[in-house]
């Protein structure tokens, strides 16, 4: 079975364990899992409970292991992740095993199978550190994927070992993308622009948010992507920050707020685009354009080196400067990659620093009541002297004929 | 604000609180906040980390609170969760508070922002437990949704607490559906349904798998649901049990095997039907035949007061007699909720009895290398006198014109 070539930034996760210590390190939330070791076990994302594990040694100066039930042995077998080692446990039934002439992918999963089936999750990871020779190691577990009991389990079994948690160390890890990385978050992002495109499009008085959202979503599922983010909200409904799109029409002058963005490839989009339908108003205008103001000059001074912190107070400051003199924001952007909130935190106080290679969305939202929401949202890709704009569409808003 | 009618079974909550003598609940993973509260918080569901509580004391003896951060009590005002007491935690900004006149929508936000702002999701929890009277107390803590951190806070906090993890108690609360519970069920079985019909309708030799995945999504998101499961596997990838669309095009006899099931109004669908591209070999026939007994069986024998085991070795017999003499699984169904694995577990062992109102999945899969994957999987609802079908769709292999 030829592995897939890593897509992660592996040489950032070998050099921050190292730094702290940690003679390995297990994955346990969906997200770091599939980051870790690009597998993706499907009932461990769309449950909570289910779990699946990666048991990564620093540098993999022992063998790396994926730890997942025996009936998501399939998804092993068909994509292939870079740590292909497996301990599997649970009981799970094929039939057909020693049929002659199997299929390669039907053989990939016998192969699977061939392996000893552990009673449970911690048992399969116990039996990993132990052969690495790690029972009295340094470990750090990603604290958010292990249940409390499995978490229990483990120190009983292993005594020796010292953990510490590891959740917000991996978040750290996952901050600089890979090109493969920038590709599917580019992807991701235009494929909610697409989604955009094609609901402003569909815009009518009359039109319920609901109805909208089917043809937003539609356009994103048509496009291989899942529906993650889908705030769409209509006139005074504009300003509920997570509106869920109900049976509200569409009425002249409404603001349309789009907070946006589905899942490529597990890469998330977070994006946001603002409509008008026909005629906006003049304070409408206004404000928008201020707001607009905050994410292009971020376009103008985001390059390596530059304080998170400082990237903030220069977006606040071009808001204010230019119709919107008291904005007030707790952030104005963040991270973005297999999580919709990655680092760094572009926010006051923040000691993160903009490097090449980071993915991070730019946004100055903008909530009054009496008015709506406004809100500009972009993806953009720090680059060695700059950066670059994810984005296919303009940031104008968008008037909607009637 | 006029808060919505409770949906959920909250008299089993209380029954089963005061019978394992608990004070109070707090539910934290995000199905059981919703199940608890009547409350969906938007990050919590789409995110890994965030933090979303429901105090519940039992049968109420003292406000229950919904626990969530400023950002997200937009969704309070317009859900309007039948636990209306909220306490808010982090820093977020609205303007226009005080303008006159507002729209009822853009009120109640104002209202919830005129609450306490506290520090974080650990200090309202202690709040609220302590205007309770029960600093003290008894509390059954849902451990899946509350960060191994904030559990340290909290036990540091009130250290006089008595603290039990709640996770499997929360599962066996949600176990009877309510007519409301049964109607969205039956809605996202038909939305599944109906995704099934439409990707068969246009299933023709060349097509691929995620063209096929386009088309049932499509139709899933037209209906309002959310995509959640959609393992759809041609030929020997129908082998797959968790098979993800691929790249790969239908043939000439190949299985189309669908595990599959969106979400609606938050509750789950998880049924299974097989297509055929042209004519199916005797094998797949046969073997359908004796699968498909089995969940025909289970019609004739599902009534209150079936052990679910029972049901398991009734399924598992017909399937044997019908032409499948070894056929050997884990289980051959669940049940179905707000989460894709409710109670009960029709397996071997369990100790759980059939009721009234519950909704299960039967299913009985089969894996043969060198053949395919074949599965029939139906939503059953269990009534007073035996059972109702929440298919509208027969349960025949479907057989796919060239």
């Amino acid at each position: 079975m030829q592995e897939q070539e890593p897509i992660s930034d592996l040489q950032a996760v070998d050099a921050i364990l190292s730094k702290n210590g940690f003679d390995a390190l297990v994955a346990t939330a969906p997200e770091n899992v599939t980051y870790i070791g690009g597998f993706w076990a499907m009932t461990h994302w769309i449950r909570r409970g289910p779990q699946a594990y990666v048991f990564w040694p620093t540098a993999r100066r022992s063998e790396a292991s994926i730890i997942t039930t025996t009936s998501t042995l399939d998804l092993v077998a068909d994509q292939k992740p870079w740590v292909s080692n497996v301990r599997r446990f649970g009981y799970f039934v094929f039939e057909g095993m020693d049929r002659p002439g199997l299929d390669p992918l039907d053989q990939a999963q016998v192969d699977l199978l061939m392996g000893e089936e552990f009673p449970g999750a911690v048992e399969a990871l116990v039996d990993a550190i132990r052969e690495a020779g790690l029972s009295s190691g340094k470990i750090a577990v990603d604290e958010i994927g292990m249940t409390p009991q499995a978490m229990a389990r483990l120190r009983e079994a292993l005594p020796d070992l010292t953990i510490e948690p590891a959740f917000e160390l991996v978040r750290t890890m996952r901050t600089i993308k890979t090109p493969e990385e920038v590709r599917r978050l580019r992807r991701a992002c235009n494929i909610a622009e697409a989604s955009i495109d094609a609901s402003l499009k569909a815009a009518h008085v009359g039109m319920t948010e609901k109805e909208m959202a089917r043809i937003f979503h539609r356009t994103t599922v048509e496009n291989d992507a899942t529906p993650v983010l889908g705030v769409i909200g209509f006139g005074v409904r504009s300003t509920l920050t997570n509106s869920q799109p109900s049976d509200a029409a569409l009425k002249e002058g409404d603001i349309i707020r789009f907070d946006v963005g589905g899942r490529y490839m597990h890469y998330r989009a977070d994006i946001s685009r603002i409509g008008v339908m026909g005629e906006p108003s003049r304070e409408i205008v206004d404000k928008y354009a201020a707001l607009k103001n905050g994410v292009d000059h971020a376009y103008n001074v985001i390059r390596p080196g530059l304080k998170a912190s400082d990237l903030f107070e220069q977006v606040m400051d071009a808001v204010r400067k230019s119709g919107l003199p008291d904005y007030k924001r707790n952030h104005v952007g963040h991270g973005i990659g297999i999580d919709g909130y990655d680092l760094p935190n572009i926010a006051p106080g923040s000691s993160d620093v903009l490097q090449a290679g980071m993915v991070i969305c730019v946004e100055t939202p903008y909530y009054e009541f009496g008015l709506g929401g406004l809100q500009v949202e972009d993806m953009i890709h720090v680059t060695e002297d700059g950066c670059e704009s994810l984005m296919k569409s303009d940031r104008e808003l968008r008037i909607v004929s009637a």
